[in-house]
């Protein structure tokens, strides 16, 4: 378990939809946010702390394209320069008075900000995350608050095995071929982590029989998951009657998922479900929500008591590695490297 | 934020009428007492701790004018000194097994409590507050607990521009003259804190209106703050309809404040508010304890909040100063130094 | 009270009862269990840490004899070898892919672990507590998780003089001679503390009152305490009316207590109530479990009181001893010398 951040990164700190007329407070590793919406529409987020007297600003008010501090009523803009003063109108704003800005961008539904340093910020580095807003797809959100790592959630979705025992009666296959791993496929290309297996005459799981009505018969699966630094995991899932496994082009349904840290021991799970079948159909949309939201109840338990007994672990917390977890051993090398990496630039910084 | 209590001071510990038959724990100081009321009516106040065995004399009873303890029935007098060891009668009580006992005073409807030497207590240093029992005054009684260091509140008090933002509905007036402050005044005497601001032909408060019946029209308005170190301040406050501020007189209200550390991050806030008119009309009390707790509530809100920003601040809390709170530096000035002399006289003493 | 734990003691874990078909977590002197019973009946204790993802084996399952992790499967014999890792069944277990295992004993009703080294267990060191499951006593059960450490609880079951203070209502008898202590007898026998008093003509207890139908006039009670390490004490409990106290030849009734410690600052107290009359008669057993709990109730909440205030103690939480601590004082000397002796030898074996 890392004990920092990769820092000059974009996280995912909210929906869209959170951000709305009150001012929002978020924390995002470590650092305590306060975002909000102007009257123009863009958003906008500072440190959540007012220099004046340090009452979060997230407990003021937005006035225009400003947030008002609720205390004494301070103003900035959305770029964090200091607009008001009501104690002392006739005198001039101090030199640097001001809170701290970051770079934010609202995209795919969701509010992205840029930890680390904003003039590095590039918008172009933001996920693919665009399913949650295509018209080839229907989409369903939802939001975790897991008291564990963010890593132990991307080791969950990396592993392929887990599905069996943690998700019994939501996600998982009858036993078949369900474990066997010889076959999978593990990449790395660049950052990113592949990885990817094929179920051929498996059980259906009960999110397929409910949702695309396989009422009897086996099928064949796939699933792909791939890792994007530092906490974007995209699951991609497909089934057909068996048999007919090399017939799927595209995906059925993808799962979405930035696990944001909120601090090294608590996470912001950000989760999506966009599917390419029965578009707009409410019903299956109840479906996917309530299926993923039990599914990740379960997932959230079992990491929450990972964390626990990691801390209370007198030899350190080690994690043993099987086959099932290469893909999550592969991603946790290059989140080390990068946060060494990002250790021996600051070292030479501080020279 | 000082990490140190200013010692042989008066506090206000409790309420006259919380001190009843049981005893009463509570913390001043991060010090554990134990106030009861002795058979002869007179209050006493002992550490919380049975030297026996580290019982809490607070689970005990009161018998007589001795505190017995709950667990092994062992008695102590007012004075500390044990007076009774139940399971060796027949052994005289040993040399210095005793509890420690703190000078209290009771006087204002409230007890006070001398954190320090014993020996020092001098009952002329208790602050005037005797409106709370004066004929001329009817007045209501309150009791916050605040999740943050008492100095915020003490900030909270001198400053006169925070009524606008926190107390829209309750305290503050309309927008007109408010918080223009180029013509306060803020002075100090010895180690008081004097500052005052008169507001001509502004809205009445809410609690104005619904209380001196001004139906329509302006009011001039005058408001004092003293504060009084370690941690008290009198608020006074006069209004007269505009036009007549230069023939008030005296204070039309009087909000008493004691704002009593219980550990850096904790303070019990004891508040009174002795008005001078409609004497002993029990509507009109309603009104003001009802107005009263809400504000209070409202500041305890924002307090509490920037106690928990000020404490992930990982530039340590640092707070600027404007025009608003020249009297809470002015405080904060006469307090750090005398907590900064406290320290000196304590390592030249421990020499 | 001591930093550490004794080490090579048999310590009550669980009744019998709590061990069924979910496996049950439990820490104790800091180590986290997960206990479970196998198919064969016999009941196992491990280390509750699945070594592959830190995952606590108290969320499997048990299947067979053995337990399954929840999160991937991976199965433990009761000794503590993996049986079977689902991801790579083709490939052989990895040597020193195992669970750390507890020797443990079922006897009594009660399940003992044995905390240290498991080659050293040793059955006959178990204590006897043989009455809770002998055809000559009816036994009710009890369970109380204490926010204290164990010592205060030791402490509290070999003073024979709170009853007067803490359990007016259950326990005590009447004033006379109750705490008259001239006449107790210690004595220490190796490594166990006796302590024992009689109390002539005294009022009975409502308890005796209750199951023992003395309707009227005074008793005779003896009461002997008795001391084992690490945390076990045997209460033996006879009434008779007044006069007859030489004809009680055995106890009426027994109240067996182990308190184990789960942390330094936390207890699991398991108590058991063996009787030597009314046996069977459910109404008997209601009244000595209600009782029993009520004034264990008492107990507890006086323990943790002294528990907070030793943690808040300046001068670091000093027990004082009178004529009633007699008993305990000579349990802690017994403690504090073999905890003695275990740090010396962990001090040998490092060098």
């Amino acid at each position: 378990m890392e004990a920092s951040f990769l820092r000059d990164q974009w996280y995912v700190a909210a929906t869209s939809a959170e951000i709305a007329a009150k001012p929002l407070a978020r924390t995002i590793c470590n650092e305590n946010l306060v975002l909000f919406r102007r009257a123009d529409g863009r958003i906008a987020v500072l440190e959540d702390r007012c220099p004046h007297r340090q009452a979060p600003l997230s407990l003021g008010e937005v006035v225009g394209d400003d947030i008002q501090c609720g205390y004494h009523g301070v103003r900035f803009r959305g770029d964090g320069a200091c607009t008001l003063i009501p104690s002392q109108t006739d005198l001039p704003i101090p030199r640097n008075f001001s809170v701290r800005a970051y770079a934010a961008e609202e995209i795919h539904g969701l509010a992205f900000v840029w930890i680390g340093d904003a003039a590095k910020a590039d918008r172009s580095l933001i996920p693919d995350w665009s399913a949650n807003t295509s018209p080839d797809f229907t989409t369903v959100h939802g939001y975790h608050y897991v008291r564990a790592n963010y890593m132990l959630l991307v080791d969950n979705l990396l592993d392929l095995t887990h599905l069996t025992y943690v998700h019994k009666a939501t996600l998982a296959a009858g036993p078949s071929g369900h474990i066997w791993l010889k076959d999978q496929d593990v990449t790395v290309e660049g950052e990113a982590v592949h990885t990817s297996r094929t179920v051929r005459g498996a059980e259906p799981s009960g999110l397929i029989r409910a949702t695309r009505r396989f009422v009897s018969g086996q099928v064949d699966r796939f699933q792909t998951s791939d890792f994007y630094p530092p906490c974007f995991v995209r699951v991609t899932l497909g089934a057909e009657a068996a048999g007919e496994a090399d017939a799927m082009k595209g995906p059925h349904h993808v799962v979405l998922n930035a696990a944001t840290p909120e601090t090294e021991a608590t996470t912001h799970y950000f989760w999506s479900v966009p599917r390419a079948y029965a578009l707009g159909e409410e019903a299956v949309s109840e479906i996917f929500y309530g299926v993923t939201k039990a599914a990740f109840d379960e997932d959230a338990a079992m990491i929450e008591a990972q964390q626990r007994t990691m801390a209370t672990d007198p030899n350190g917390g080690k994690l043993v590695n099987f086959r099932g977890d290469l893909a999550s051993q592969a991603a946790r090398r290059i989140m080390d490297r990068k946060l060494r990496e990002q250790a021996m630039k600051a070292s030479v910084a501080a020279e």
